[in-house]
């Protein structure tokens, strides 16, 4: 049988919940497509952190680069400042293993309530596609003149062209396997004029590649006030990482719940392993009663098994994920239901 | 009688069309309340730009200083690229007078149709303080190995103590005098991590001087999906010059309508003249048509006329669009209804 080598790393708060009604679905995933998973689990966490000083091992890396996928949970938790906790372990992996394209699903389930007035799931379903080694979230910065009245910090925002071209052929290979071929881009060129300028360049180039693929951009304060206004508008959005971070957030949000999006976070040569996680954070407030929802992390799971070839599996478990919630199965609070998380993680597994 | 200078740039597109109404209520505000407004045109545009390569005179500044107040319309054109446009006129303005605070009111009007589903106006009902000089939309950075595979853009960012503490003091003294008394701050220190965790740090200073006020943070991220999820949160928000942008777009998004929100370039010293403006741009698509919804030009009338003193007059005009919106007197397409730029204005000047 195939096997396929997963990394487990359940993290913090809720992850420590989601992450093994993730591998429940999985589980029973691969005992009915015949697949094997050989999982390996790290603790590596805050708690990590506040017993050793580091949130994972110096080799961490090391450990996980035979791994064919990394399964995460969350991470995060207070006490411990989210620029230690995230750069100590989230962010090293998705830039050690250039993970650069962070690939998020924005779409409406049936049986889910949107905070938008009359809108159905056909007029909800886009993909945001997010740099995500780069950008805004640079490690070129510093501060000077430190308690003085003169005090200012900067920070450098970096688009080169390796990672500004990869990421937008990357949306529009996307989007030439969907029915709309359709592909928006997020700039803000008329107020950061050095970046943003460069970025709209660089798309309206790969767009001469692609001349099947309609285009739009938006700059992305209006774009958000779209997503809003007119989600049926998109298709595939691509954006910086700052900018698709905001959007893979709002989309969720405007199709009703951040519970349950699912994020991937790849390296598309195989070059090195992709990480899979939900959107939502360790969420402290509701971590400890098993009451998160864990859709977002069963639905990454569905978008690992994708990645590793298994497009069977993965399809019947976004199959389970939908027919539960358009038959009013088991759901959360944040759905408006009273399950708590095994119970809906076992409904989704017997479904699989 | 009280006089105010007022110098005038419609700009662009829509802007000729929505100033002129917003000069009708005005001057209908003047009559009643008995002041005067002395009224200086400037065409500056990008037809000027066109005609003499500059968006405004290489005086611009100089001409403007002696007016109390600039009441613009919009800025932009296709064919002259926005930071062409934009920081050849609109931006030079903006930090040239250091208006270092932009005011963007949030608020569903009665009569108003928001998009999202069951929310009232008593729930949406807010302020985006926006940072307006500095941060994001930086002047430093540049393009290095043109035209290669190593070619790279990067872009600082900056905070200064001075402009993060004043913007962050503004929030406050306004939160003073609402009854909520809240802040809410908008970060993103888990992943911007020179800049961001320096704005927290200010912003936990500046706290301190205030014991009655209610704060929270959050990462721009979630921020936006709680607009969308939870928009009876949030009383006063504070934000850098991007984070303001985007969700002073947003906000007036969940609202119902850019079309009507107002904004106001403020220079609290009055060491220079403050700047009024509508939050939707020229908008070429429909510009020439006279169906632009004037409301959020009108609205940013009232809002200069409060900077300079005229509050009563500032009240009636903001009651006599609530009135007009609650009423079902005549509105534009964007509001779904049929009317004119003029028809509204008119109808609005009247009720003054
Ligand atoms: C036109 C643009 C430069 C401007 C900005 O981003 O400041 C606009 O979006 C605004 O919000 O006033
Ligand atoms: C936790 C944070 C650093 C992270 C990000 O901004 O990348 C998160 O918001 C995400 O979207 O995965």
């Amino acid at each position: 049988a195939r096997t396929h080598r997963i990394a487990v790393i359940p993290g913090d708060g809720i992850g420590k919940e989601t992450t093994p009604e993730g591998l429940r679905v999985l589980d029973a995933a691969a005992r009915r497509f015949g697949f094997d998973l050989k999982l390996t689990h790290y603790d590596w966490s805050c708690e990590t952190y506040v017993k050793t000083g580091r949130m994972m091992p110096e080799d961490g890396l090391d450990q996980l680069k035979d791994s064919d996928s990394v399964f995460l949970g969350a991470v995060g938790w207070p006490g411990v400042p989210d620029h230690v906790s995230l750069w100590g372990l989230l962010i090293p992996i998705r830039r050690g293993f250039d993970q650069y394209v962070s690939l998020r699903p924005c779409k409406l389930l049936p049986g889910v309530a949107t905070p938008l007035a009359n809108r159905t799931p056909a007029e909800i379903d886009f993909y945001v596609v997010r740099e995500n080694t780069e950008g805004e979230y640079s490690s070129v910065g510093g501060r000077m003149f430190p308690g003085t009245d003169r005090e200012f910090v900067s920070q450098q925002s970096i688009l080169t062209r390796t990672g500004t071209d990869r990421i937008i052929k990357y949306a529009f290979e996307l989007a030439m396997k969907r029915p709309r071929k359709k592909v928006t881009s997020a700039t803000k060129s008329n107020g950061i004029t050095f970046t943003m300028p460069y970025w709209d360049e660089r798309f309206e180039a790969m767009a001469k590649n692609y001349p099947e693929v309609k285009t739009d951009q938006f700059h992305i304060d209006i774009l958000c006030a779209h997503f809003v206004q007119h989600p049926d508008w998109f298709d595939v959005v691509v954006g910086s990482n700052l900018f698709g971070d905001i959007l893979s957030d709002l989309g969720p949000a405007v199709a009703g719940s951040i519970g349950v999006a699912a994020s991937a976070n790849i390296n598309p040569e195989k070059a090195f392993p992709s990480m899979f996680e939900p959107v939502h954070g360790s969420a402290p407030d509701i971590a400890g009663r098993f009451i998160a929802n864990p859709i977002g992390q069963i639905w990454s799971g569905a978008m690992m098994l994708d990645h590793l070839g298994e497009h069977e599996a993965a399809a019947a478990i976004t199959t389970a994920i939908e027919k539960l919630l358009a038959e009013g199965g088991p759901r959360t609070r944040d759905l408006g239901g009273q399950s708590g998380t095994v119970e809906v993680g076992k409904a989704i597994a017997d479904a699989v």
